[in-house]
C-alpha cells in the first residue's frame, strides 16, 4: 500500500514532508485538502489530528501527524534503503545535524516567516498593505543570522559538509523568499550562502517538489 | 573525563539539558555563566557557539550547542546504558514521541513562554507592569491546547503512555507556571493534565533538577 499524504499542497508544512519523501525516493499519493472544513470534522480530529491540522501521513495502518515528526519517521524508517543520508547514525555526526536543525527553528525560520507572511499572505494573497516596520526589522534580524551562516558555510557545499535534514529544512523558506518577495539579495550578496542556496535549489528532489 | 555543561543555571534552555542528564543518570559538571560578556568573546564564538549563547556541552573533545540538539545527542549516545527510554528505537514508537515533541514546540511552549516572560521577566525580575492583554490572550490559547491534552491523557500517566523525551520537554515551562505565576489552575482544573504534571514533577530527576 502506497504512502498517503494529506495536506495543503502549498504551504511550508506539507512541502517539507514532500521534499523528504522525494529525497528518500519514496513513492506517495498526495490527497490535497481543498476545503478546510474537512480537517475540522469530528472524524478527522479523532482519527487524524487532534488539532485539526495537516499534513497527516498514512503508511499502511500507521497514522502520523506534525510535519517534522513525519519527516523524522520517514528518515528513521526508510533512510537505510535510500541514496541519501539525512540524519547520520553516528551520534556525534547526528548531533551536528541537530545543531543546525535547531538554528533553523531558533534563528532562521522566525524572521523569514515574518517576511513571507507579510509579502505572501498579506500582500499577494489578501491584497492588503504590508507592515513595513515588521519587514524591516525581520530583514535586519535575518541579515545578522546569515552573516553567521556565511562563516559556517566557508568552503562547504552544505551546513555539515554533506547534505542533511538540516539543509532540507532550510530550503522551503528560502524558496518563498525567491518566489514571492524581492528580498533574495539577502542570500545573493553573501557568496557562501548564495552557493549553498543554489546547491539546495538545484537538487532533483527540490525541483520535483517545488516545480 | 566528566561531561561539562556551560550554562545559565536558571532559564529553560540549560535546565532542559540538566533534566536530560539527570534522567539518563549521567554525572556532569556545571560551569555557570555569571557574566554574559564571557559568552560574547571571540574565543567563545569561534570555539563554543557562533551565536554567543548557552548551553554548550563538552563531552571529551566533542563540543555541542543548542539545548535540544544536546539533549538528543545525550539520548542517542547514552540511553542504551540508562534506566529510562527517552526516545524508543522502534520508528513507529519514536514517531509518536516526535509528534508530541512537535506539540510542545508548536502549541504548548509559545503561549506559556509569553506568560512566563510577562510574569517572571517583566514583573518579578524587572519590577515593571505586565501587559495584561498579552497574558489574557496567551491564557486563552493555552487553555484550548490543554483541552486537547486532557483528552490525549485520558487513562495515561504520560503522553505516549510511557515517560519519554516529549514529557521531559513539557516539564520546564510547567514548573515556571507553578513557581512564578498564579496560573497553575490551568493545569489543576483538568484532572488528566493535573495527574500528568504531578507525575512529571514527582520524578527524581525533576526534583534534583529544579531543587
Ligand atoms: N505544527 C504543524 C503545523 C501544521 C499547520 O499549521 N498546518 C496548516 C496548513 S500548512 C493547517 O492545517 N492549518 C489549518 C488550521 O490551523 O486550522 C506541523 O508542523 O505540521
Ligand atoms: N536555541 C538556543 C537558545 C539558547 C539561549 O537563548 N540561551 C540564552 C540563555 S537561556 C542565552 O545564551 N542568552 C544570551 C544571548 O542571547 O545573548 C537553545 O535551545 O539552546
Amino acid at each position: 500500500m502506497a504512502i498517503k499524504l494529506i495536506g495543503f499542497p502549498q504551504p511550508p508544512n506539507t512541502l517539507r514532508v514532500v521534499l523528504t519523501l522525494n529525497e528518500l525516493g519514496l513513492p506517495f499519493e498526495l490527497e490535497p485538502v481543498t476545503d478546510i472544513q474537512t480537517i475540522k470534522t469530528e472524524d478527522f480530529i479523532a482519527n487524524k489530528h487532534p488539532f485539526g491540522k495537516v499534513p497527516v501521513l498514512i503508511d499502511g495502518d500507521f497514522v502520523i501527524h506534525e510535519s517534522r515528526a513525519i519527516c523524522r519517521y520517514l528518515i528513521s524508517k526508510y533512510q537505510k534503503d535510500a541514496k541519501v543520508v539525512l540524519i547520520p547514525d553516528d551520534p556525534n555526526k547526528a548531533a551536528i545535524v541537530e545543531q543546525y536543525l535547531s538554528y533553523e527553528t531558533a534563528y532562521y525560520d522566525p524572521p523569514l516567516t515574518k517576511i513571507v507572511y507579510q509579502e505572501l499572505v498579506i500582500k499577494n494573497f489578501l491584497g492588503k498593505p504590508i507592515d513595513e516596520a515588521v519587514v524591516k526589522q525581520a530583514l535586519e534580524e535575518i541579515e545578522k543570522v546569515l552573516d553567521i551562516y556565511e562563516k559556517i558555510l566557508e568552503g562547504k557545499d552544505y551546513l555539515t559538509g554533506e547534505y542533511s535534514f538540516a539543509d532540507l529544512l532550510h530550503a522551503g523558506c528560502a524558496q518563498y523568499i525567491y518566489a514571492d518577495t524581492a528580498h533574495s539579495y539577502i542570500f545573493e550578496k553573501r557568496p557562501n550562502v548564495k552557493r549553498w542556496i543554489a546547491n539546495l535549489r538545484n537538487r532533483d528532489a527540490f525541483k520535483k517538489t517545488y516545480a
